[in-house]
């Protein structure tokens, strides 16, 4: 059955307003300038509005999903590494050596890992042909949604989408170069750190697949199938589902970037569920971000993917939460108000 | 006895090169592409250098300083909040009700408080009379030092120095500009978020004191007690001795950036030592983190001090830590290196 994403994105809620105003009002009673926490204030607000509620909960039931795909870009020499490198990195993440599991641990957040590699076939190259079918798209949004749902249901109070594949970010840019119209020379990246032939090449492919695909801006999941991958399509239903189950999602870099941007299409009320961890090295993620209407918390200058980038934000959050619940207010510790 | 600043400036020591080459070496043989942390990448190799050892030790005993002041300016209608609310909010921070106890809690940090309010009077109106004498800036000094060795006697693994003090920030942004040729015009802020007419004073009350000192940039001591305060001088003595005692410490905001500011024209080595927790709204410590070639880590618009923001800084040093020491390498990983 052909998925349904106009009932789709019918069913994502907006936060709650009035948790949202409770928070601001309570701003403006804690024992500081009214704004002085700056960035920190807007973020309590807005997850006062994804909770529903004032104060909010800090969260600590927080969950990386990281998707894993296998690209045929891969093969096509536009990145630093070999192709058989996922499979290795899922391994090393299996084993807890990977960059996101030292950070998960940081911050008590615990890992799935979800390999489409052997479910899904290695994509197509894209500057060629398809990455895959229309049905395999619609079926990988779909297998996003479910594990959304299975991981709210499991009692996950954050959500953080990772990510896993070498040549992801190829079509990754070249999906948001198509949603946002920007040209490939002003958005491609240096991905894993390629050096200037392999960026060239790179480029050309970028070039090439958005040229396949120009035709079919208003056919999403034709799109994604033309120039995405299983895991692209898997964090976008990932992220939409995330939104209609009210659950707060913090994005990591250009790959969360861009299937955002994709699921934004959809449902362009999904993207108040997400806060935008950090902007990466990559220029099409802040080109995303900035498309989004997503203002990052770091920039770090990362270029590593797997959810790392969200989970150095994590402790924002939750300062940011701790802030607004436990500080004093001007009239319980006595202090005067303005002059 | 005059106070040998050149004598105090020699014990500063350099951070040892072979942890930072050591720390280098290994990022390099991690399961990412090289450099693909970025800048938890140079703040691990900062952080191997501080301690003088690869792997590092995650900072676990962080003590915040709190140095309290009353400033005259505060009585010259400079700020948005009246003089008193200095003692209520170290009334507050004892009760552990303010941000910045808030936020070391968040982080397992402890917090002292130094109230310089008893000990020196409360400082003169700088735009029309010094701060303090040379005598009560050289012992604000020395206070600070002792400090910072009892602090690093008493087993702290990295210092934060925060403020407290209404109208704080315009001694600051004096010295400031003085010390980096700013003009005022360019570097005052809002402070506590203060309206145009208040402002404007400010601004004026900033011209003044910058021309009652215009002769003094060869002499630290008498520049900080004709426009700084006891607080600033008690901050810069615990920067140098931190280094000294080779501690390594995050700053905060304006008044810790103006005290790094001062401590650094004394002993430039000494700038090694710190890292720059963020950069504030207030113009005037973006000036200052330039002049000191710190690069900071957060940028949230916060205008708080109190050492809020090194403290938001603070997880991201502990990831650059644990990073460096836990990740797998390409070799135990069994993961292949560039194509």
């Amino acid at each position: 059955m052909t998925l349904d994403l106009a009932g789709w994105a019918a069913l994502v809620p907006s936060p709650d307003a009035s948790a949202t105003a409770a928070a601001r009002a309570r701003q403006d009673t804690l024992t500081k300038p009214s704004g002085a926490l700056g960035r920190l204030e807007s973020v309590s607000l807005w997850l006062a509005g994804v909770q529903g509620r004032c104060p909010t909960i800090q969260p600590s039931r927080v969950r990386v999903v990281v998707f894993a795909a296998d690209h045929g870009m891969a093969l096509a020499g536009v990145s630093a590494y070999p192709a058989e490198v996922t499979g290795q990195m899922l391994a090393n993440m299996r084993e807890g050596g990977a960059a996101v599991n030292v950070l998960a641990r940081q911050c008590g957040a615990t890992i799935r890992l979800v390999s489409l590699c052997d479910e899904y076939p290695r994509t197509g190259r894209i500057d060629r042909e398809d990455a895959m079918t229309a049905e395999t798209a619609e079926a990988a949004l779909r297998l996003g949604a479910e594990i959304a749902d299975e991981e709210v249901d499991g009692g996950a109070d954050l959500l953080i989408p990772g990510d896993m594949g070498i040549g992801n970010t190829t079509p990754a840019t070249a999906l948001i170069g198509l949603l946002t119209g920007a040209e490939p020379a002003q958005i491609v990246g240096r991905g894993t750190g390629i050096d200037d032939v392999t960026y060239a090449r790179k480029q050309g492919a970028i070039i090439a697949a958005a040229g396949r695909a120009s035709g079919l801006a208003n056919d999403p999941v034709r799109l994604l199938a033309a120039v995405g991958g299983p895991d692209l399509a898997a964090t976008a239903g990932f992220l939409l589902q995330a939104a209609v189950r009210r659950t707060p999602v913090v994005l990591d870099g250009i790959v969360s970037g861009a299937a955002a941007l994709f699921a934004a299409c959809i449902a362009p009320s999904a993207k108040a569920w997400w806060i935008a961890g950090h902007v990466s090295a990559e220029p099409a993620h802040g080109e995303a971000l900035r498309h989004l209407g997503l203002n990052p918390l770091l920039d770090l200058g990362l270029r590593l993917g797997e959810g790392t980038g969200a989970l150095l934000a994590l402790p924002l959050i939750q300062a940011a939460s701790a802030t607004l619940n436990e500080m004093a207010t001007f009239s319980s510790a006595g202090v005067s108000g303005r002059a």
